[in-house]
This record gives structure tokens, sequence and C-alpha cells, in this order.
């Protein structure tokens, strides 16, 4: 089956680079879309049928189409903005929308795919660039089994584990939204308390230490705070990418009426460090915007 | 040397028990104080020396106490309060303070322990009662390195691993108040999404499931929300022990004048689920203060 199974990934970051990877590396014919020339050449050297800024040119020939973009007004630009491949693709094609959108938002789409004859699923993604790269990411989906079915080679060649939340449009969102809402929280809380371990006099290797092996300790907590050991903030994901997740989380709340005081204030906090100018750093530079702590250097300038 | 090695385990709660059988497993000559007569029967058949309600009684015998009752208050009224324990300690004694107190507590008691000729080991104690009862604790202690010394063979008897965090008292404490910070808005905001989940009708086991399996995850979210999904309520650490944690989370933060808006948010949580009748159920409780959800029931309520 796959081997005359065409897919084009749309959006080559990290994630979608790896995404599209996976998918060649799986034997899928596979296309890949960027406003990037360089992340397309690096594509055809990896073995795509084809890569460039318009994914129009490839749509007749495409069984699914991948979204990584950055948010729902890139996915909305791309197949209904202004050379709109929506109306291009066959009927029955399925779209993988895995860019973390609201609920609200994959719902409109996938109303306006319908209109075009096309599937879509819920699908966001989460694992990171590492994961990404090596197939293994994690899709939390929702969807007709009909869709499911169709993008089984995709999925089989991206990801490591596929949650199924139901056929329900929105769903994979709000699961994935609800994630954030933890994994954003989870970085400022280890900012905010590496901080207070900063002003409090305790080695921050030390503190590390002891919360990487202790019942504190989360995933963020254990992957963040060794950049902030390092002194290195170059961004993995970008304390604007928390800007904008939590502000889904936030939006999702206010759709739902309900309260939610610690992610709220979370988003608060890395709003503050995007304003303060970190925007563009790794998040765990929320960190930064404690004050009256001196924080480690990085490696290379304490040499 | 341990053949000979008297110890008195002062407070028999899940971590006290569990570093007493510690102690009577490897070898040491072991008494246990409690206010509770079944803990101090079932610590006599574990192998104890003596147990009871007064330690005065085996204080000449000591060479070392292991303090694990619930804050600074106990152990003040143990050791200096009516039947003052620290007058009766031979000089030399070393008295591990374990149980979570702050760094200001813990030096005033060095402080008049040391007026006592006794050595004090500033050592909060973390990991569980399962791990207490495998000899399995984290201890993070700071003191002299004599008290360090007096104290190896109980720190071998009930520690996995002990960190040393230096030689100034108070700074063990300050590690482990700072590691409570994470463990408590970390059990909060896995409410706060478990919650958020239920409200936006996706499965909470589902949610469990993905989230335990991606970045979004935590030690406390996999062990607490598990309670969650159990309808299982059952304290195996309370509401009002966070109530408590991080009371000193903010007690510290006020003496360094630092700003720690996580936890300060998670402190009104535990206080409004304490204040609401949940002060004694499990910190997963904390869940109980949304309204407007539905959480499930203890799995004996469904049969």
């Amino acid at each position: 089956m796959s081997a005359h199974y065409n897919v084009c990934v749309i959006g080559l970051g990290s994630m979608g680079m790896g995404a599209a990877r996976s998918c060649i590396q799986a034997g899928l014919n596979t296309w890949g879309v960027d406003i990037n020339p360089q992340s397309c050449q690096a594509l055809l050297e990896a073995g795509a049928k084809g890569a460039g800024s318009n994914p129009v040119v490839f749509a007749p020939e495409l069984d699914a189409v991948v979204l990584l973009v950055v948010n729902a007004a890139q996915v909305n630009a791309i197949l209904f903005g202004e050379n709109a491949l929506a109306p291009h693709l066959k009927p029955g094609t399925a779209v993988m929308v895995s860019s973390t959108i609201s609920a609200d938002d994959a719902c409109k789409i996938a109303e306006r795919l319908a209109q075009n004859g096309v599937l879509m699923l819920d699908a966001p993604v989460s694992g990171g660039a590492i994961k990404a790269a090596q197939g293994d990411m994690t899709v939390m989906a929702s969807g007709a089994e009909e869709t499911f079915t169709r993008l089984e080679p995709v999925l089989n060649a991206v990801a490591g584990k596929v949650y199924r939340i139901g056929s329900e449009i929105g769903k994979g969102s709000t699961v994935k939204i609800v994630h954030q809402l933890l994994a954003g929280v989870h970085i400022a809380v280890a900012a905010e308390a590496m901080a207070l371990a900063a002003r409090a006099g305790i080695p921050l290797e030390t503190m590390y230490d002891v919360v990487t092996h202790a019942a504190g300790n989360s995933w963020m907590f254990e992957n963040r705070m060794q950049h902030v050991l390092d002194g290195d903030y170059t961004p993995k994901s970008a304390v604007d990418i928390f800007v904008k997740d939590l502000g889904l989380v936030s939006e999702t709340a206010r759709t739902l009426k309900f309260p939610l005081p610690l992610a709220s204030t979370a988003l608060n906090m890395f709003t503050s460090a995007s304003n303060a100018g970190f925007g563009r750093e790794d998040d765990s530079a929320v960190i930064k915007t404690f004050s009256g702590i001196t924080l480690p250097g990085a490696k290379g300038e304490e040499a």
C-alpha cells in the first residue's frame, strides 16, 4: 500500500521536518512545503519527491496532507487563503491537522474541508524534535474511523503512539491543550522553584539533582532546568510558543466557563517574559523574570 | 559498630515507622516513640528494644535520635517542652531532624540543642511511605561533618540516597521546602488539568494515559491522579499537609523577599480545599474545589 501512498508535509520546522523524514524512511512518496528554501532543499536531499513553497503544485497527486505549521491562522491561510490548497485536493484526501489549535478552530476547519469533500483528522502531536526525527511522536487524535484508516501509513511512519480520543473533531485539540496547560505550568514552576533556590543560596546543580531524583520531579523540570544550569537559552521551544499555547488554554477555559488559577498565572509569567524581550529565547528563560538572583552564565562565557 | 549503636525514632507515622523498621533491619538497637500505643506495639513486635510515649526513658542510652513528627512545634515540644528530651541526651548525641520545617526553625532548634552539647543534622526526607518502609528514603541534609559521621549507621539504614547540601543548618530544610513547592504545585495543577478535561468531556482515563506518556507528566500527576480515577481519597498524604508545607514555602519567600506567583496560588487552592472540609482527605482532593464537573466515584460505589 505505502509504495504508492503520496503524502505532503506542510511546515518543515523541527516537528514537521522530523515527520517528513519519517515518511520518507517508511517508504511513502513524500513532498514538503515550507517558505524557507533551505528546509525544502534539506528535505529533497533526504529523498523527498518534491519540495517548495506552494503545495498546490503537488495537490492533485496527494492521498494525505500533514499540517505542522504554527497556529490556526497559518492552517487557514494554507487551506483556504490566497492560493488555497483545499480546492485542489482530490475528494477523499485526508488532512491531518497537527498544529496546536483550539477545539473551535478545529471544528471550523473540518467543516470547510468537508465542503471540498476532504477528510480531517484533529491530530495534535507531542514529543519534541528528537522524537519527531525518530518517527516516534505521540499523536492525540479524533476523527472518523475512515479518516484514521486513510492516514494509517502516515500515522505508522511518524508516531510511536496514537491516542484515539473518539470521532468528534475538537477532542484531539482539547486533549493537547490540557496537556499544554500541564507542560506550561511545569516549566513556569520549575523556573519559580529554581529562582527561589538561587535566592536562598542553594547550589542549583544540587537542587536539580535532588528534584530529579524525588517526587517533585516533572518531565519539564528535568528537561528545561538543564538549560538554566547550562546558561543556554538557545530556543528548543520558545517562550512565545507558551504565550500562544497558554493563550489557547485560556480561550478554552473561557469557552467552557471554567476557572484555571494556575494556568492563568503561568500565562502571565510567560507574557511578562516575552514582554521583557525573551520571547524568542528558550521557554526556560521565563526564569529571567525573577529579579535579585544570579543565574548560571553560558559555559563558554565562564571559561 | 552498628551492633552497639542505639537509635530512637520519634513519630511513628508512615515515614517514621518505615525508618524505625529499617533501623531494626540494619541491626541497630532501635527504640520508638509515639503517642499512639498501637504504633508502639507494632514496632515492638518488629523487634524494637523499647517503645512508648516518653523518650526521656531511653534518652541516656542513645547515640542518635531521628525526629519524624509533623512540624516544628512538635519538634520543639519533644526536645524542649514539658518532659524535655534534650537535657537527658548524652553530650555528643546526634539528633536528625527530618520533619519538614522552616530554615529559621532549624537554626533555632540547632542552637538550643548545642546548648545541651547535642549535635543536629538538618535532614528532611522525601520518598513516601513505601520507600520509607524499604529503607530507601531520600535525605537532603546539612550539618557538620562530625554529625554526618555520627549518623552514618542511621543514614545507611533509612536512606537510599543522601544529598549533602553543606555544613550550614537551614540549607537542608530550604532544599526540602523548594522541593515541596514543586510537589504542591504539581498536585494542584494536575487537579486543575483533570478538572478542565472533565469539563470538556474528555474521558479522564484517556487524559491520564496521554499525559503519563508525554512531556506534560510529573511524578505527582502520575501518582495522585490515579487516586482521582479510582475515586479514592483515602489520605496517603493529606490536603492539610500541603496547607502546612506551602505555608512554609510562603514563609520562606517572605523571609527572602521573593515573589512566588504559582506557589501562592497553589496554597490558596489547598487552603480552599481544607476550608471546604477536605483537609484530611488525600491531597488529590484539591480537585473537589472545582465545581460544575462530575468526577469518578469510588469503584465500590459504581458496582
